[in-house]
């Protein structure tokens, strides 16, 4: 009955996007070796850190130290997050592989995130896609609160679209489509799905999950039911919720991994060595990661 | 795209299910307070206890207690799991509503949870369906590790329906087909519900999942597609993993009517009196409740 791709890619972006919302520092060599064990374990994309200036985001001011240090895989593709064009040249510099621009479908989360609004940060954007081309970079885009805003509510899927296409038109390469706050269900995602699929083709699409209410792979099946094959996790689920501390965030890689493992779906990477990175970086938190695998595993260890 | 039934009934099994896998003992006047505050949100069916013998689950000697201080609505059917005849007497006495029976389909389990083979295990539980028949009460039974077993590993679907035929023909009204240990994936779901489908109409049969490994949601959502209608869920996951101690357990029914109720899928259940329900008997035990609701609860309260 259900009809599913037989291969997904899924994309780790624990280093950036989980970090970021990591209350304690982590040292720079500890994030080195840990992004060294992810490129271990059959991942082919990590995005590792963000180019953005380190007042924002203290814990990841190390971007560059971290990009130059880490072991490249020639298969992997490396990836960090730039807001701007100063934050391109530091990111081209360190010779990364792929470069990810952000912005939000919700007027007032773009405004809290991004400190501008939407339509002002299109030139924003624009000029670092330009840039990140002429530097013969791929570049992949982030839509957050597509599912819904913590300070606007309902995002009308037409708002949604609308932002694609503008990133689309400025020559990105791939759009990752994110429930920011956790709170798509399944039908939601099949209508917004359905919606998507009118306009742009799947192998351009992923999907970013927050696993905040307990939906994210549930949602997951739903959109391998449309044909999505791209996927963002963050091991451990790392990162937790900025709206509800402690709560869960990121949809975690390996519990993503774990059930398309389970059920026949070729990822390509071995569930044993991302538990091995998770519970590298576990040790080096003040915390247990909340993935249910990590949860399984150190009750059984 | 996705077709799902208009409405949903979800069984409460928290009281028997969840409490049986909890270290810390409940007093009696707390756990009739806690299914009182039940009783109050919508549910139509709460399985309030288990009259096994004492000696087996401490917890639970309180069953009778319970049955006759809880505050009975006249539209809710209150249930208790009743392994014997003994057990069905004491049952019977307090006037419940409906008993339950159960046993594995696999045969390890079955021995170290039943003490008895599985061929060995029909006799009994068929004296129990006809001493409630003659009582006047419906039977549900319950099969577990329709979805693998921790002993015996892999449980071949003939031989779960086969365990389903031979209780079908003792009487029985409804079967629940159980993951208990959490590892049914949404594939696997969607391959047995297929041959379930082929042998018992589906207004008979209710889903048991797990969440140890994150997925039962998930499997919800493939059940719902094959028109499934009735599930069971344990509030807040009360109970745990007994084979990975801390573990998720059961489905929490708040994070199952979350879903529901999102998805605009008809359950009768008031999430917030649900979660009013969960930080009474929260408040009464040594931890905070798994699910993602009651997480996200806590952290913001």
């Amino acid at each position: 009955m259900l009809q599913l791709p037989e291969q997904v890619t899924i994309k780790e972006v624990g280093p950036r996007d989980g970090l970021q919302n990591e209350a304690k520092r982590i040292e720079t060599e500890d994030k080195v070796a840990w992004i060294d064990h992810l490129s271990e374990s059959g991942l082919s994309y990590i995005e590792i850190s963000s180019f953005v200036h380190p007042k924002w985001i203290p814990q990841l001011a190390d971007a560059k130290e971290v990009a130059e240090a880490i072991k490249r895989h020639p298969e992997i593709t490396y990836a960090a997050l730039v807001p701007n064009m100063k934050g391109l040249e530091r990111a081209i510099d360190t010779e990364i592989d792929e470069v990810s621009i952000f912005m939000s479908s919700s007027e007032t989360h773009n405004k809290k995130n991004i400190n501008k609004s939407i339509e002002d940060t299109y030139p924003v954007l624009k000029e670092v896609v330009e840039g990140a081309k002429q530097a013969d970079k791929s570049v992949r885009g982030y839509v957050s609160t597509v599912f819904g805003c913590p300070y606007d509510g309902h995002v009308p899927v037409e708002q949604v679209l609308h932002v694609c296409d503008r990133l689309f038109e400025m020559g990105i390469d791939e759009l990752s489509l994110g429930d920011t706050i956790g709170v798509a269900d399944p039908n939601q995602v099949d209508r917004v799905l359905e919606e998507v699929n009118k306009r742009f083709s799947f192998d351009r699409i992923a999907m970013h999950f927050h696993n905040t209410r307990g939906m994210a792979l549930a949602n997951v099946l739903v959109s391998l039911q449309h044909g999505v094959t791209i996927f963002d996790g963050a091991l451990g689920g790392l990162g937790g919720c900025p709206y509800a501390k402690g709560a869960s965030g990121n949809l975690a890689t390996d519990d993503l991994v774990h059930m398309l493992n389970q059920m026949g779906i070729d990822t390509g990477i071995r569930q044993d060595k991302l538990l091995v990175a998770a519970s590298y970086i576990q040790s080096k938190l003040d915390k247990t990661l909340p993935s249910h695998q990590m949860q399984v595993t150190n009750r059984s260890s």
